[in-house]
């Protein structure tokens, strides 16, 4: 059975609808229509049935959607249904601080390992787990079962270890590391660049003041 | 002189290019064609001239683009050729994280306050400036001139304090917060959901694991 290939903008907005609709679910709501889920989420309404008619379209129309039942079954899309075994290569601020991240452990993503190139670090406890040294990553891969690494790391180390990671049947990589990693296709990499985030806002802060300024700006006609 | 709307996804995809074109630079390539950074950036060469001529194109192509002046233009574009003022509104870690970040201030990204709730910080030194309580901000914001106000809190201050924040004359807020920001038109926010990311690249991990099984999840058609 082949499934349908999902495009790129459907996959990115799954995570939003899960996040309304555990919302919905706190706030004990049964049902919603597409036309109120649209109205909450700020999307149209025939957005939100086209995207989920990629999955089959989750039930009723007119009677609405169950809460319950959709959070659920784009909580399983996403894979939420099982654990994830994470490790963090680098151990600073950010590493730090997506270690002691607890809403990521209540949806199965758990951390097994913490490793850094900082002597002072080791030992140090993040949610329980100490900080290895990074010579034993490789050797961590090879005895654990782990799913997802996390790069909190320079780029230049980033792009040395995930050579070796990739060697050692690593198969996804949550990279934070300023830099695109070249991987065999099998391999899924998912980048947060907040250096690129920062810049897009900024381009709309100066878009703004060129428009406030009626185009005065000659670098951009 | 009206300025040409430029779709998202183009303005996504500038600050990459910012950033290859910094690597070309940093190794001294003086002229690189629309093929050439196709093939480094692994886009077609069509893209980035299609990209380049939202902005005027950027010079000659039979000749290749000069990469000093690309950067220049697109960092002119980004708003970096003038510095931003930033506040950061959380002092845990990835508060801590994000002041930290040398590069931010290199690109002009400058860190002028940085408050928290917990008084066990105040008086903490990050990058010579000292976390202020909560309670400042406003006054800190009416006095001082803030481009950005960064928000590395849980989602309910998150969305408390945008509101006081945006009755001050706050225009843009770099959002990490779980949450999406109800603001006005003229206020900009982008968005940093990591859990939204983290999610991503489960769903990713999870089609494969399906595809692997040959449909064998039911959850899935």
């Amino acid at each position: 059975m082949e499934e349908k290939e999902i495009s790129q903008a459907v996959i990115g907005r799954l995570p939003r609808y899960y996040r309304y609709l555990g919302d919905l679910k706190a706030a004990h709501v049964e049902r919603i229509s597409s036309q109120e889920l649209s109205e909450l989420m700020n999307v149209t309404a025939s957005q939100i049935r086209q995207d989920f008619n990629n999955f089959g379209g989750f039930g009723q129309q007119g009677y609405g959607y169950n809460v319950d039942y959709l959070h659920e079954e784009i909580g399983k899309l996403l894979g939420l249904n099982t654990d994830h075994h994470l490790i963090i290569i680098g151990a600073g601020n950010l590493g730090q601080a997506l270690a002691n991240y607890v809403n990521f452990e209540k949806r199965g993503f758990i951390v097994k390992g913490i490793f850094d190139i900082n002597p002072a670090l080791y030992g140090k406890q993040l949610r329980g787990i100490q900080v290895k040294p990074m010579e034993e990553v490789i050797d961590f891969v090879d005895q654990n079962d782990i799913d997802i690494v996390v790069l909190t790391i320079p780029k230049n180390g980033a792009v040395d270890v995930t050579g070796q990671l990739v060697k050692h049947g690593v198969k996804a990589i949550w990279n934070f590391a300023h830099v695109d990693l070249d991987v065999p296709e099998d391999v899924i990499v998912e980048n947060v660049h907040l250096s690129d985030s920062l810049m897009k806002l900024s381009y709309k802060i100066n878009r703004r003041k060129r428009e406030e300024n009626g185009g005065k700006n000659k670098s951009v006609r």
